[in-house]
């Protein structure tokens, strides 16, 4: 398989027009709220979806202009592979949010725990389900060392 | 945006060559081994994530030949809006699955929690992170049901 198509379902309305001010993660600004915007064609996708509290987003970084093999995430200066660690800038450029589910109407879902930027195609909505999703014990690497004792760093949030 | 272009990054080699006998989730088999092979130029994107305990993969659902706005999970009989279910047959066809990593060796990750068909497209490698992929107070919808009293139904191993 050479290559694959897709096409964005919709888009992310959200408040941060520019990546400062940004948290790295949603969970470390939960007090902001944004929106996909389906295609009206996708709106029957959603049915049932507001009895989860928790949506996984896919959306493509359509600002990344580059593709990196390895790369410095926002919370250290040491290198990483890029599949260790988040940035956008990697091959074929997929994001993944988890978000809190406010509520659905018609063809958007509302959602908190924002980390994305305004006009950000969507490729996919998935249940967060936690029978799926959630590992005890779980080791994370280059991370540990910044969040050790509850800690949550200051470089969380983009200046 | 009006389309994307992605390439496949690698392919899983898993013992699951056909559907049948497949866990719905990788976590309801966890004795199964599998690996991701990627590209040998992708190698040194593996850097450090054999200091994570679990990885997120996509993948492509290249077996699926339809697309459903909303569909029929295997564990019951009831529709559900497609974004309110995990299955292939959605827009765009990304599946995800969280894997518990044994070791790197070169362009392979070798992991366990296996739920996928073999000669699957690997699209990213993303670290589990529960700092950013742990949520607490987790509702999951219709599948609440099916899990009650920390049951496992006998439905998410196909047959």
């Amino acid at each position: 398989m050479q290559q694959i198509i897709m096409r964005p379902i919709g888009k992310i309305c959200s408040p941060y027009k520019e990546s400062s001010n940004i948290p790295i993660q949603g969970t470390f600004n939960s007090e902001v709220d944004a929106y996909v915007e389906l295609e009206e064609k996708y709106a029957g996708g959603l049915k049932n979806l507001d009895e989860f509290s928790h949506a996984i987003i896919l959306y493509y970084f359509h600002r990344s202009q580059r593709e990196g093999i390895v790369g410095r995430p926002f919370l250290e200066q040491n290198e990483h592979g890029i599949f260790a660690i988040r940035s956008p800038h990697r091959p074929n450029h997929i994001g993944l949010s988890v978000v809190r589910i406010k509520n659905i109407e018609a063809n958007r879902m509302y959602f908190t725990e924002v980390d994305v930027l305004d006009q950000t195609p969507v490729l996919d909505i998935k249940p967060y389900v936690k029978y799926f999703d959630y590992r005890q014990d779980v080791k994370c690497g280059w991370l540990d060392k910044h969040f050790k004792d509850g800690d949550i760093p200051d470089a969380t949030i983009l200046k």
